[in-house]
């Protein structure tokens, strides 16, 4: 039997001396941020330099309590960029590791190195997650969904043998008004939940289609001939049917509904809707047309998906994935409870007793103003600027301080294997008729017992 | 083999002589309403003269071109009420059935009477509207859920044996945004219709719970001891647990999906959330009390219920179920094709290459004013005061112009079997765990060739 690190909070500042950690890695060696003084700055390589990558490095180069001590692509043009930025930003040159596809496996034998941020495609994530705990370097995984269950399986698995944490880099649980209404549903302004929704709705055609040369749109070739995430993120759209990208949803969703903290998600279906988007798009693009080899694909992913989850606790929560068709950007949150709701869309809420007219919406911003998370307010400054609406300040700075703390991460890794297993499960549901799948509990039965640490 | 009444536009002014068209009915005599002479008024009967009978009735009254001339209800002070509307109004008495649950019966005696609209709680829907054709009048049928398969099969055959015409009285068909938008829709202005949502949200507790006395709150009391609604809606929450009011979202949703003409419905699932709202309401209620008898019941019906349609076609279709919790009314509608979508909530709407801002919603209300249905351009001034903002005129007028005109309702029995059946297959699929339920073909493949007819 092993012992975990301690859970708590990441905003106690109290340092822990990591006695009593036991964390078995590959190499047998204790990690270097278990033994890593708080005042020595915690070294930080990045897996994957291209778009999403040099997006965070950018707020890593601002920070004085970490440097960027590891590159790894295998685009070395991209690599290139992101050294420059490490370089510009007065810190040493970064190690850059490109020598084909396997050498993120050099970079993990480097013994000063603390933490790893995971930013690659998303078939690359699990692996590179599972290297990097045995290797015994804290885990900064980006998000997607998996490709299959036995995926999440492995990067829990992994977890467990080596005792080193993965944090799942889901920014949109920081998103300011987000972080609001957790405030607001944690002092049970809407009472008891009972129906929440949410989703990817975002026009990504100009992310799935490129001229081959820059990121975003201006021509309609993938795979091959793409730049970018259209090389790899648009054969996705190809092949699979089902909620691709379902973790900025659930992930917020999960902290309202304590999901792995006291609930877990049952079960879930799901149903897809025709394709015609991405086809459309490319018969219709000025470098597309009829006869433009895209338009000879047949894209399996239907344009709208929706998944409908079930909760032990009996919260139900829709997740749409709605990212072929033209339309405004919407995450389409709702948080319903006993008391009230929320909607993102019409930036309004209602809450019995205390919205003055009754059974009318109420403009939701002055509430979200009032119940601005501890957190905003403490970072806004800080947080200006970066990426996202000032969200990607926070789950980097959650990811550093959590390494710096020697602490389990907010959002863990049977979050992460729970809000990635959403995608296999939705496609399986979908390909044999909406039938519903029955959702594992990565925790093994931990969540019973497990509390609520996420921005508290 | 028999010919059925001509299928054409009610809004065809030529008259038709009814030759050729045989019509069974079990007294074997051809009904009034086919050998009704164009300058004679419609004669009409209303069974049940609750809220809702009386509300369709105060239309009626008002109409040059229709006579009120038998009133069915066990009830003999709402009978009352109803039968001195119709005097107020200057027409005759109308003959008044009472004695007991089958009196309707003998009120379908009566050779003079053309047609008969059914307002009488749920469970009366089906043998009433049966027990109409076969006494060869014309149904208006007010809307509801099925409680099994078999009623929806069972109105089908009624009409397909008799011939008699029975019109799905569902009025927010008529609603003014909805028939904006459906006039959008058929311009091709959202394109290929892809995904559509739509619901049931109305906070429903001071229509399920009242003193006894009065039909809308000021008390806990359903049942027995409840008035109006209250007496027999409210038992449906107690033990059914679906979509128990679907029609609202889904007739819309069917006229811009052409449901039953040219696509139909292939399958569903649903899930339902905790029940919370109604025990919370009946305990909080200065009335109530956690001791108060009605606090005993457990009610099984889901705060909110999500059911996912797949068409044939390829659209997916979200109805939503929300009737126990504090919420500002919405039907929800969200309308998208391949060239954007409309969503009722924020009153917003997005075309690619029509919306000023590229990605940007758009305020909805211009358009729906200059995409005003040309029904609507045409009777506002009469439609104006009518109940539900106007709607109830429409389907009111769209039925006595259906009678008078002898022609085929432009919301048939096979879209009454379509949408009522939604209900029992909903709580099919939650009692088996959101199970997918296959869709019944009501046309027996008539869809194929029927073309849409509403609003034409």
């Amino acid at each position: 039997m092993k012992n975990h690190i301690n859970r708590r909070s990441f905003l106690k500042t109290t340092s822990i001396a990591g006695a009593g950690i036991t964390i078995k890695t590959t190499a047998g060696a204790s990690p270097s941020f278990l033994t890593r003084k708080d005042d020595r700055k915690v070294n930080i390589g990045i897996m994957g330099t291209g778009e999403r990558g040099r997006s965070l490095l950018s707020l890593l180069v601002k920070r004085d309590d970490c440097k960027v001590i590891a590159l790894n692509d295998i685009d070395t043009v991209v690599l290139e960029k992101a050294s420059q930025m490490v370089t510009k930003s007065g810190q040493a040159a970064p190690k850059k590791f490109s020598n084909g596809e396997e050498d993120y496996l050099n970079m993990l034998q480097m013994k000063e190195l603390d933490a790893v941020l995971i930013c690659t495609p998303w078939t690359w994530h699990v692996p590179m997650a599972i290297a990097t705990m045995r290797a015994g370097k804290y885990v900064g995984l980006e998000v997607c969904g998996a490709t299959a269950i036995q995926e999440c399986w492995d990067l829990v698995n992994a977890y467990e043998e080596t005792g080193v944490p993965c944090m799942f880099m889901e920014n949109v649980c920081y998103r300011r008004d987000v972080m609001a209404i957790l405030n607001m549903v944690r002092k049970g302004m809407f009472g008891e939940m009972v129906h929440l929704e949410c989703g990817y709705q975002h026009d990504l055609r100009h992310v799935k289609f490129n001229d081959g040369k820059s990121p975003y749109g201006s021509g309609v070739e993938f795979n091959e001939t793409g730049y970018s995430e259209s090389k790899w993120r648009t054969n996705h759209s190809v092949h699979r049917n089902g909620d691709l990208y379902p973790t900025h949803g659930i992930g917020p969703v999960a902290q309202y509904t304590n999901i792995n903290r006291g609930n877990r998600i049952a079960y879930l279906t799901s149903t897809s809707s025709k394709a015609r988007g991405l086809h459309n798009y490319i018969v219709d693009h000025p470098k597309g047309g009829k006869n433009h080899p895209s338009a000879k694909v047949e894209f399996k992913l239907g344009d709208v998906t929706t998944t409908v989850l079930k909760t032990v606790n009996g919260e139900s929560i829709i997740i749409s994935h709605d990212t072929n068709l033209p339309r405004p950007y919407s995450l389409g949150f709702r948080v319903q409870g006993t008391k009230g709701l929320w909607m993102a869309v019409n930036k309004s809420l209602y809450l019995e007793g205390e919205s003055e007219k009754s059974h009318r919406w109420e403009d939701a911003a002055p509430y979200l103003k009032k119940y601005d998370h501890p957190l905003w307010k403490k970072y806004e400054a800080k947080a200006a600027g970066a990426g996202h609406g000032g969200m990607d300040f926070f789950v980097v700075n959650d990811f550093i301080e959590s390494v710096k703390n020697k602490v389990e991460p907010p959002l863990d890794v049977y979050d992460a294997a729970t809000y990635m297993a959403i995608t296999p499960l939705s496609e399986q549901s979908i390909a044999t008729g909406s039938q519903p799948m029955p959702f594992p509990d990565f925790t093994k039965g931990k969540w019973m017992k497990r509390k609520p640490i996420f921005a508290l």
